[in-house]
Parts: structure tokens; C-alpha cells; sequence
């Protein structure tokens, strides 16, 4: 993995600065965002800043809007919800200017970021850019309110939840800056959890595609959006935290702060697997003695597609008879009940013996883009799991994943071996 | 006083219908909002609806920003203040919805209403009603935030406390609507607080003059400025109780419905006085044996407007020696310290013998448009105050109104007294 040279932090002279909840908690937490744009003022960066809502007012305000109970109406819950990043961006802004930092507040209809109109998860198709371009210019800090755009139609719209990461990198591609750094409640992302494996690394660096494996398989860091958008534009994000005390000294000589999300050219990996995932939030559904039959897989998965219902594995075993299979799927535990009463609604039309499930499994992965270049990655961590006796339930593979599932007694076994043999715990 | 016709309802097609804080401060009494709204378009009505924020919300807002303690930045607390008409219009909004009556919430920005750039007490200058129009035109029901609009820079302003009523006077005056409804949580303008005089008669008809006039005078049941729009444009407002469970009734046979503020000239009155109001909460300061000298009144009431200290009432005697006078005048209470420095401040050129001054007095007033045209009311006023034995300290006149200056302890006699002799316990 490369050094980040001292001087690195030099070269990104026009920054976005993302602070999520957490960090504008309370008024404490805002003083400590101002201090982090204050520092960046001082080191010469032209500097954009997004915020979220205070931790907790979003929950409020939806809390608020359910009371009503037309949840369909999402066009009005947008109105209610973004008011929450509306205060917040208002409160920094006041505090910066008491600081005699010129700053102002900005929302989605004032830049205008401009989105469709899908109400609740809306996409940005636009952003006006002039209006930031020229307040950075006369040297006025933009404190832009996240989550939140316009529609076509001039109401207001709101991007799903996380959504200010993503406004946050949208932000930073159409002013051209240099770098979106997202500065959040951990201090970057690392090899593993460090709650189950405690030798777990920050990463340095990590590609994008890293990034989107790790996020979906629970690294939840960044929202997938951002993420995504960043690897369309090619704008590296720098995952970092707000509160870490070390970061204000790492500044000086510029090693060592956060992660950087990047393209993967920048990255020169000599390791195969970058970081070791996994997910406790599944549960698994075997059809057994299914009658097999063409068309019953389509059937089976159209229904559960229709209800809305996430598949992520499927296993089909070959049936000894011909005649019979045993089908093996898992979705996230939230939608296990609802899973089943699809399955055996469907008893008119599919014959099978017994519908079992359980939750009590795990997923693991391993993640890296240096899979590409090696061969035999998928073999070499199946015979890790099996040195240690795990079983291996199922399996899906991309090119830069392989993921098993296990019984979940076996997670940290599993992913204490995989770490070690990866020489993830090297640093 | 004239009477409301049966049918007299019936001639106010196009109505704004205005909801204040109380109003609105939970989900049970944005319900019973929803049904004053339901009600209006069932009888065939054309109608815009404004908001203020859900009771103690806008407070909540203004506690939030003081922790920053930046005041003097109202253009930013403007932004975070306002987030609370924008809820409240979309619960409201979202409410009618689930209900099946097409409506939609409007902020300033979306009308768009223009106003001036002083944040925090900003003036309307203009109302685009084009959008407002459409909407209604389609069936859709606006409902619009009150309190704020837009400064020709695309900033958020807002209108000052109480500014939601003059939100819906110029929506009102806008959109060319015959009536705009207050709904709050009194049921309408009286001849005298109810409080005090037991035998307070709701008045069915009043002046705008007479409102202004009571309205500076403690009956804070419309704000000021919303009046003077209406007196400008000749727009009736009525005053209403959302909670009143008779208006339900009363609007079947158009009787006795709230307080209708119109122009005189719809008024045939043929009473000469038609409330008595008062104040307590004002302070006097008498200034003893003043050196009596040209200029000398100028010096001390501009010293007190120079540092923002309104004063009310000013009686100055002539003095006996040709050389020295007593001077009294009244203040706010909350004022009165301030006052009492400013004069102090000024011992080097201004000599007198003693300061005093008393909070122990109360302001009572006789209003009533027919004093135009009745001689020897205030002669009236003076004697049936003597009859009782109440010594007036110092009196103001002006064409519709006049008050009189007298101890704390006499009001309730004094009210008592002159609501009877006006006869305005008499329906």
C-alpha cells in the first residue's frame, strides 16, 4: 500500500466538507465542526460544507408526519423532514459568523439542486452551481442543507435516508473540487469490525468498488449512493472523524487521517483481500423436496420480487431423482415472515415436503479488487474455513467478493481466521 | 348596530382562512382545523388557508438559536425560526389529504411572497398570487406558511411575532378575496376584557380604526400591522374561535359569528363608544421642580427615543414661579429602569428637585368611532370617573379613543363603571 506523503494533504485545494447527525448533535458537536472548517479556512482551502439534520430530528419530525398517518403522501413528508437539515445549516452558519467567519446558509431550492420527483428517494438530476461558485469567491462559507432538492414542479424533495453523503459528493462533482471529505463518527474504514476482530486496520486507502462491497454487506460508512456517484465522477471521498482528537495533530504532518475512497489505479495493492465483511441480519428458507419443474424458480422469485421481497443467495441442489430438488434462499431477517406466507401461498401451484428456515446464520466476505489478478482466492478461503471446521452453507462470488454463509456461532472463528490469513492484521 | 343577515354568509365566495399557533398544536386540533376547512368547501367556498407553527414550536426554534447566541445574525435565525410554519403546513396539508380533499403546502419562497431584507421584522412588498390562483382554480386547497417569505436576494425572512395574520390579510388582499377568517382561540372582539367585566358583550361588528386603537391598548387579538393592511386595502377580516363548538351551529343560520373588523362605513352605529380597554403595564416617572427652560422637553424625550424607550403619556403643569414645573410621563414597565438612567444621565444640563416613580397605575380607555361625531365624550368619561371617586393622573385624546391615567387599584371600578354608563352590557 502506498505512504500518504506529508505534503499530501496540499494538493486538494477545493474541498467539500460532509458532517453528518452525530456530528451536529448538539451546540458542543457544532463547535467542534466549526473548529474543523476553521483549520481548513486557516490552511487556505476553499471550502463548501453540507450538513445532516441534529442527530435524532429527523426520527422526530417522521414521528411527527406518522402522526397524521398518510404515509403515502410523501411529497408533504419531504416538506416536514428537510426542515431538520433547514435549522441545522442555519445553526452553523450562525455559529461560523460569530466567529467572524462569513458564512450562509443554503437549501435544496437555493442553489437550486434540482431532482426528479420522486418524493422521499429522489434522484439529482441538476445543480445550479453558480450561486456556491460565487459565494466562495467573496469568501462566504456555503452551509448547504443536505438530504434535501427541488423537483421540476419547485417543491421540495428529499434523497432517502443517508442522503446527505450523497448531496455532500454531488456537491463536490459540480463545483470541481479536489476532494469530498466526509467526516463522521469513526475515524475511517477498516479491515473488519474492530468490535469482533480487535487487530482490524484502518485502511488508507480503498477503491470504490471495495467500498460498495463493504457498504452492502453492513460497513455501512458511506450511503451506496454516494459512493456510486463518486466513482461515476471520479471524486475521491476521504471518510474521517469529527471527534477523533488525534486528527487536529495528523493534520500537521498530513499522514495518516482517515480513509480515502479512490479510483483504483491509485491504489497500488499488493494484497489480494482488502477488508473482511459480514452480516448477522439474514435468515435462510429451504424448500424441501421440491417438485422441479421449468418455470418453478421464476415463479418462486417473481412472487417474492412482487411483494417486495430482497433475495440475496440462492442455492439449488441437483435432485438425486431427477424429480425433486431442495431450494435454499436467504433474505433479511425483517422480511423472513413475509417471505414464507408468499411461499405458501403459493401451495396451489408448487409441491414440495417441508418449508424450513432459520436465522441463525451468518454471512462473511472477503473483499478486495487484488482478486482480479489472483487466481484460486474462492478455494484458498474455503479451505481457511474448513481448517477451522466451518461448514459452508452457501456461496456467492463477483469479481472482487466471495461470500459464504455460516452457522452464526462461527462468525468470529470465521473471520478471525480469515483476518489472520490475509495478513489483514498487519499494518 | 346593524344585524347580520341569515344569508349574510353566503356573500363571501373566495375566503383565506388563518389558523394561529393554538390552533394548530396538536393532531386533535389540526383534526378540528381540518373540519372548519371541510366545512368552507362543502358550502361551495373558494379557499386559501395560512398557517402559523404548531403552538410553543416557534419558541422551541428561538431557544435552539439563542444557544448559539449569535442574535444579531436574524438573517440565519430567520431560516431556523420558519422551519415551523413549514411543518405545520405540511401536516395540515398531509391531514386534508388523507381526508380526500386535494391540498397543498406552499412556503414563501414557493409563492413567491417578496419581502424587504430586514430579517426578523421584514415588510411585504410584493405577492406573486399567479401560483396561489392556479392551484385553486385546479381544487387544490393552499395552504400556506405564514410568518415568512423571501428578501429580493432568495433569502428567508420573516415578518415578526404575530406575522401570520399579516400573511393572511395580504393573501386576502392578493388573491381578491371577500373575507379573511382569523381563527384563534377566542371567539371575537368584546366590548371589554371578559376577565373584568363579567358583562362583556361579543361585538358583532367593528371598526379597523377601533381594533387599532384596542389593540394597542392590550387587546392583542389581531396583530397590529395585519390591521393597518386591511384598513389599507379594505379587506374585512373576521375574528373567530377555532374551539367554539356554537360556530358549528351559528354558521347554519349566519348569526353571531366571531367579530367582523370592516370599514366604518359599514358600521351604523349608534353607539357612541363601543369597548373600554386598558393597560396595566405601564410605569410613570414624575421629574419634580424642573428647571423650566426652552428646549428642555426636547432634550429629555429625545435622550429617551435615542436609546429606544417609547414613551405614552406626557402631562407637563404649568409652574407657579414661572421657573420650575413637574413633569410626568409614562413608559413600559420594562422600560422604566432604562428611563430612569437615561434622565439621571442627563443631570449636568437638566436641573430638578426629585425623581419618582410609581408602578402602581393603569391605563383605561373609551373607544368608539361615533366620538366623531358626539361632543363631550372625554367631559362624560372625566365626570362618571369622578362620581366613583377616581382621580385622573394624566389623559391622552385622539379622535376615537381616550384614555386617562389612574391608580391600579380603581380599574376594575373604573371599567365597571364606564361599560356601564357606554351601555355596552346591554346586547
Amino acid at each position: 500500500m502506498i505512504e500518504l506523503k506529508s505534503t499530501m494533504d496540499q494538493k486538494y485545494k477545493k474541498i467539500v466538507m460532509k458532517f453528518g447527525g452525530t456530528s451536529m448533535a448538539d451546540i458542543d458537536c457544532v463547535y467542534k465542526v466549526a473548529d474543523h472548517i476553521e483549520r481548513e479556512l486557516s490552511n487556505g482551502k476553499l471550502v463548501a460544507v453540507v450538513v445532516s439534520a441534529m442527530a435524532g430530528e429527523t426520527d422526530r419530525l417522521i414521528g411527527l408526519a406518522d402522526q397524521v398517518g398518510n404515509i403515502e403522501l410523501q411529497s408533504e413528508r419531504d416538506v416536514i423532514i428537510s426542515s431538520g437539515e433547514q435549522v441545522s445549516s442555519a445553526i452553523l452558519s450562525m455559529t461560523l459568523n460569530k466567529r467572524n467567519i462569513p458564512a450562509r446558509s443554503i437549501q435544496g431550492w437555493q442553489i437550486p439542486l434540482i431532482t426528479n420527483s420522486m418524493h422521499g428517494s429522489a434522484r439529482i438530476s441538476d445543480i445550479k452551481s453558480s450561486h456556491l461558485e460565487k459565494l466562495m469567491e467573496k469568501g462566504i462559507v456555503p452551509i448547504i442543507a443536505g438530504f434535501q432538492g427541488i423537483s421540476e414542479e419547485n417543491r421540495v424533495t428529499t434523497l432517502g435516508r443517508g442522503g446527505s453523503d450523497t448531496t455532500a459528493v454531488a456537491i463536490a462533482c459540480s463545483i470541481d473540487a479536489d476532494l469530498c471529505d466526509i467526516y463522521t463518527d469513526v475515524d475511517g474504514v477498516y479491515t473488519s469490525d474492530p468490535r469482533i476482530i480487535p487487530d482490524a486496520q484502518k485502511l488508507k486507502l480503498v477503491s470504490f468498488e471495495e467500498m460498495l462491497e463493504m457498504a452492502s454487506q453492513g460497513a455501512k460508512v458511506l450511503q451506496t449512493r454516494s459512493v456510486e456517484l463518486a466513482m461515476s465522477y471520479n471524486m475521491p471521498v476521504r471518510v474521517r472523524s469529527t471527534f477523533s482528537e488525534n486528527d487536529f495533530e495528523n493534520v500537521k504532518n498530513g499522514t495518516n487521517i482517515g480513509t480515502i475512497v479512490t479510483n483504483e489505479e491509485k491504489i497500488l495493492e499488493d494484497k489480494v483481500v482488502s477488508g473482511i465483511a459480514y452480516s448477522k441480519s439474514e435468515a435462510k428458507v429451504t424448500i424441501q423436496k421440491l417438485e422441479d419443474k421449468p418455470g418453478i424458480a421464476a415463479e418462486i422469485f417473481g412472487s417474492l420480487a412482487n411483494d417486495g421481497i430482497n433475495v440475496d443467495m440462492i442455492v439449488q441442489n441437483i435432485s438425486a431423482d431427477g424429480k425433486h430438488t431442495d431450494l435454499t434462499f436467504t433474505v433479511q431477517e425483517t422480511d423472513l415472515r413475509a417471505a414464507k406466507l408468499v411461499i405458501e401461498g403459493l401451495s396451489d401451484s408448487i409441491k414440495y415436503a417441508k418449508l424450513e428456515d432459520s436465522k441463525d446464520i451468518a454471512k462473511v466476505s472477503i473483499i478486495g479488487v487484488g482478486m482480479r489478478s489472483h487466481a484460486g482466492v474462492a478455494a484458498q478461503m474455503f479451505s481457511i474455513l474448513a481448517e477451522k471446521g466451518i461448514n459452508i452453507q452457501a456461496i456467492t462470488t463477483s469479481e472482487i467478493k466471495v461470500s459464504v454463509l455460516i452457522e452464526l456461532d462461527h462468525i468470529e472463528k470465521a473471520m478471525r481466521a480469515l483476518h489472520s490469513a490475509y495478513e489483514l492484521d498487519q499494518n
